[in-house]
Parts: structure tokens; C-alpha cells; sequence
């Protein structure tokens, strides 16, 4: 079964390209740059597995992000993190100003490991960089068999219950639970009633934004145009709202609490920037982003097959349950995503032409050998 | 400054009551019927407790489903929890179909305990009943400088996204984070839009539900009047939404993604019912309610004294965003039901007069010899 969660519109606009040749094409542009290849390898692994998880917002079209950090110093590429605390269960993690998805990794394996010992971990990390998409770190123990939580601090583009400008990130959560056979349960989302490049994704696509996504600094809810509601967040004109939407009636305040709890963790409890001094990768001062990875051993509480076949029952329940009758579907978290790798794994990821040929430019101009493979229309 | 979040309308209706004679008298009422003095206590203080912030729809007016549940053998009330599984930082605990109140403060006792050598701890819960507030346990580690986490299902009463009946629960999460100076941190929220206890309150001030909470099995959404919708999602005809609403376009896969997760931890985890299998305190079968307790040592991290001051700091500047044109304030989580009990404290709590005289009924039938203290008007 071919699926995509986010389709090509219009087709003719997108390149497939073989995702293989897509990562090593991406590690060898941040090789060139000096980054060490294990370190370079990890980094393009994560952008792409976004491409072919169909959250292209985090997807390649964001190397120009990362390379601008490296080259203003923001990101120094081969930094090694260090621990700076490790007690009982916890740690806590110095990003020493290196690549998120280093870190990230990192942090992971020193998770499980933990988890070993004391059924259950916590890490913490300060001083790092956008790390990508969350979900990817989840997966991780998630491939071992264990439960993994991953969460992260971001810039601010989130207006805060009963304010109207940018004070708090979309801070995402992503819960990763392992299933007898594929696809895992992986939940990764941001705390925003939508993360950011859901509105540059409609702005490419050319469809309005709906009511109660963006509120501007006089308290109006924007809709409408996405150009120009994009250029008003870029600008600080406008913010984000919190999942649960504006005020308190639909639970704008469990939206926003849950992006500021994120924050209390990863930024100030970690020794990180939180809320507004989250900077951008290519700013004028390091972002100092955090991070939070937590690592549940299965087998602590209940036999893990014992377990997988409970699972496997709520889950056949939730799906036989009455359906809408305007839905396709019924999805359990990362579904779709799955399904959606599954299908670029064969056809290849869709990448818009503009950010095909930047990628061609980019690789031109730091000498970069590998061939970008063009997968063939089905 | 006197506040109320949830405020008595109209006043005539309401009786202000001494919050600590309320608690030895309902305390009484569960002695005798049977449970030993300090268990009831524990569980009185958890009801008071809802009162006093302001949660009356898990407070005193609750105490015939206790009654209903200790009459028909669903709640067995001086069964003493029991460990099951204690590995490294975790522990199962089995509620013996004792009071959740009895489980839940004894899971975060232990749980507290385990974080003195571990740093961290997790503690699931199966077997058990309806704990009340889950905000009520999360206060029992930030009380002792600890930061708390609390979760746990309940009986199916929300449309998971895509589907219209009701197949999971409001299951709340409850983050509490001690502050240098009350009030802490206390997130308590249902992962539903709203709890049902909204609809219970606006049915008794006459308030009409909004577009976007409920939806019907047809995937209609009920609006209008409160008392209509309340009776539908008793007869199982109609649903809550969850957090974000009917559909994806606001985030209602994650409110109902974050139940689903809540779930198979309290539920599929523990080795507790989930989904639709949870049931009711006086249905025909116990309930077996499972929870999750979560604590955390902030000294691992970071100095408490540093981390109360980046706290402050952090909170400062959320107050001192740019407000809302309509909003009164900009509220952190837990405020209101801080300022609410503190009032409440002091000017007694409001019971509607049919839950009050429903009290009086109760005592004088078991033989209750305290007497309720009735506040007089300011």
C-alpha cells in the first residue's frame, strides 16, 4: 500500500529522489564543512528520515539552517558532548554548542544504558541546537524494545494563554511505544494547535489558513493568506496559538501548560535558554536549545508479551470503534508517518524543484562527489 | 485578595461550609461505614481538597459514588496496597480494589522514597478506584521540594479522533513544580476538551455548551442545552471531544493521541482495565482504575536555589507579556485553584443546597454525630 502523508501538490513541481543517495549526498555537503563523517552521517540520518516520514518542514530543505549555524560558530560540528552531572538515574548533558542530533543520540544510548541498571532514566541537555524532529530520538529505544520520551525546547513563535506575542516555543513531545510487529506507536507533536511549517506548507501549496491558528499583537485571529501571515510571524507581528486554540474554552491554557511545563524541563531545570532567549541557528548568539529524553523498561512492569498482546487488543478496539463518517480512517500515533517511510523507501522522497536544485548549488559549491539519484515515475 | 474560580451562582443557592468540619464529617460518614479512621481521613482531605480548589465536580458531591462503590463491594475500603513488582526505580503497586485515594498517596510515598536513592521514580498502579483530583497527589512530592507527576484513566467518555463513540477516557495529567513561594506550579487538566464536570456545571447555572465539545454517533456536535447533552453522554449517545477538538485540523489527534498514551501506561501497562473496559465506581463490576506517579529531584540537575530563580525569572516574563485585550490576567498553571483554596479557607466552602442537604441525609442515616459549620456571610 502506497501512502503519503503529505503529498507533492502538484507533482510536476517535485523531484523523487532515492532517500540512500539523499543521505549521503547531505552527509558528505556537512563533511565538507568539517564535520567529522560518523557525526555527519548521524545529522543527514535524521533530516532525511523526517523527508520520509513527511514532515518535510524538518526535512532537508533545512540544511541551509544548519549550515548557516556552522558557519557564524553557533554550531561547532565536531564538539563531543560532555556529562555534567550523573546521579542515580539521571543525567544531565552539556550539548557543548554541537549538533542537536549529536547530542540527541548521545543522550539516548547513555538512556538505555541507565535504563538497564534502574528500569527507568532521565536525561537532560543544555547548551544545544535545533535537533531536528522528536520522534526520531524516541525510536531509538524504541528499536530496543524500551519506551522512549523525547521533548525539546524551541524558539518562541507561541502566543501564552491570554497573551497575544511570541513568549514560548511549540516545544514538541514525542512518546515512542514498541508494538509486537511495525509500526510502533510513535506520538510526535508540538504544542501549538500546529507547528509552524504546517503554515509554510500552505503557503507553497497556495491554501488559506483557517480560523484559530495565528493571532496577531492586537488580539485578531489571522486567517486568510499564508504569505502574509508567515511574513507577520517572521516579523513578531503575529504568534502561534497553543493547541486547544485562543483563551480558555477550548483549552488554549492545556496547550500552552504543557509548551511552558516542556520549557520548565528542558530550558530551565536543564540550564538551557527557555521561552524567548531560545534563538534561532543562525542568530547573532548561540540558541542554547534543551532537551529531554526518558527511557521506560517494559519488563520492570509486565511481561513484555503479555504486554504487546494487550496492546495489540486496545489498539484492534480503538480501530473497530464507530467511525465519522467523513473519516477514512482511524490512526493510532505515527501511522501515518510509517506508512508514509514505508512508501518513500520505494519511490523515493518529493523534493519541491527550488529545494532540489538549492541542494545541486549547495553540493556544487562545497564539492560535493555524490550523485543525487532521481527515482523514475511510477 | 479573594478569589473564586469556579464562583457559587446564584449565591442564594449555596451554603458556605467550614472547610475542616467538612472534612471530619465526611471522614465520619466513611468511618462508619466501615473504614478505618485514617483512611477515611485521607480520603475526605482528597474531596475537601477538590472543593476548596474549586473542582467541585470531583469533591463532596461525589460521596454517594464512594458510598454506591463501598455497598455493592466495588470498593473494598480498608484493603492495604500491595507491591507487586519493585525493580531499581520503578514499582507496580495492585490497588486491591481498595480507595484510589488510599493507592494513589501511598504510590507517591513510595515514589518519594525511591527518588531519595534513584533521583527519579515511577510507580504504576492497577486494581484500583477513582482517586479524585489528580492534582492532589503531584502536591504530595513539590511539598517535600520535589517536582510530581500524576496520570490515570477513567471510565471511556471521549470519541478518540476519526471515531464518534465513546472509547477513552478524560484521563488527566497533573504536573506540579515546587516554587521558592506558593502557589507551586500545578497543571491538572483533562486530555479531553473539557471534563465532564463542565457539563455538570453548566447545566445546574444554565449556561449553553459551545460548538466543539461534544460530539454525537452520528459525528454531529451537540450544542445548546446543557442538561439534554448531559443525558445523551450518560445513555452513551454522545461523547467529549478531546483536547483540539472533532477532526486534525486543530490538534484533536493529539488530545486524543495523549489519552490514548495516558492509557497504556495507567491502563495496558499496569495490568489495569483500559478504554471502554474501565468502569464506573457502582457499575456491576469493579472499576480497576490504574494509575501513573512520577518524581523527580531537581537537585540532581541543578541547584534548587538557582533553579527557583530562573523559575521566577521565567514567570516574570510570561506575566509581563503583552495581554490580551479581553483577558483579565495571565494565569500560570495552577494559580486559580491555588487563590481558590486559600479564599475558600478562609470564607468556607460554597455547596449547592440540594448536595448540602444531600449531606445531611447521609450523615444523619449512618448516625454522624459531627456537625457541619456553616460560615456566615461576609
Amino acid at each position: 500500500m502506497f501512502y503519503e502523508k503529505e503529498k507533492p501538490i502538484p507533482p510536476e513541481d517535485y523531484v523523487r529522489v532515492d532517500h540512500l543517495s539523499l543521505k549521503s549526498y547531505v552527509s558528505e555537503i556537512f563533511v565538507k564543512l568539517g564535520t567529522r563523517r560518523d557525526y555527519a552521517d548521524i545529522v543527514a540520518d535524521v533530516l532525511v528520515k523526517a523527508d520520509l516520514m513527511g514532515i518535510s518542514s524538518h526535512g532537508v530543505q533545512r540544511i541551509k539552517r544548519y549550515i548557516g549555524g556552522i558557519l557564524n560558530g553557533n554550531i561547532e560540528p565536531n564538539n563531543e558532548p560532555e556529562i555534567d552531572a550523573d546521579v542515580g538515574a539521571t543525567l544531565l548533558l552539556d550539548g557543548r554548542k554541537g549538533f542537536g542530533q549529536i547530542v540527541g543520540v548521545k543522550a539516548m544510548e547513555l538512556a538505555i544504558e541507565k535504563t538497564k541498571y534502574y528500569g527507568l532514566s532521565l536525561v537532560l541537555v543544555h547548551n544545544s541546537n535545533h535537533f531536528g524532529i522528536a520522534g526520531y530520538y524516541s525510536l531509538i529505544p524504541v528499536n530496543r524494545g524500551y519506551i522512549g520520551v523525547t521533548a525539546t525546547n524551541s524558539r518562541p513563535l507561541v502566543a501564552y494563554t491570554h497573551t497575544v506575542e511570541q513568549n514560548i516555543g511549540t516545544n514538541p513531545l514525542a512518546i515512542g511505544i514498541p508494538r509486537k510487529n511495525p509500526p510502533p506507536i510513535l506520538f510526535d507533536a508540538a504544542t501549538s494547535v500546529i507547528p509552524v511549517g504546517k503554515i509554510e506548507l500552505y503557503s507553497r501549496v497556495g491554501k488559506e489558513i483557517p480560523y484559530g491558528w495565528v493571532i496577531d499583537r492586537g488580539g485578531r485571529i489571522l486567517t486568510g493568506e499564508p504569505a502574509r501571515i508567515m511574513d507577520s510571524i517572521k516579523k513578531g507581528e503575529a504568534a502561534l496559538l497553543p493547541l486547544g486554540g485562543v483563551g480558555e474554552e477550548y483549552g488554549g491554557h492545556k496547550g500552552s501548560s504543557l509548551s511552558f511545563l516542556i520549557d520548565v524541563f528542558t530550558g530551565v531545570l536543564s540550564g538551557a535558554a527557555w521561552g524567548k532567549h531560545v534563538r534561532h541557528t543562525i542568530d547573532d548568539k548561540p540558541s542554547n536549545v534543551g532537551h529531554l529524553f526518558m527511557v521506560i523498561d517494559i519488563d520492570c512492569f509486565m511481561d513484555r508479551e503479555i504486554f504487546f498482546e494487550r496492546l495489540e487488543k486496545y489498539i484492534e478496539e480503538i480501530k473497530s470503534s464507530k467511525k465519522h463518517p467523513e473519516a477514512d480512517n482511524i490512526w493510532i500515533p505515527g501511522e501515518k508517518a510509517w506508512l508514509t517511510m514505508k512508501t518513500r523507501e520505494k519511490i523515493g522522497i518529493p523534493l519541491h524543484k527550488s529545494i532540489y536544485e538549492e541542494l545541486i548549488r549547495t553540493g556544487e559549491e562545497y564539492g560535493v562527489k555524490t550523485k543525487l539519484l532521481i527515482k523514475e515515475s511510477k
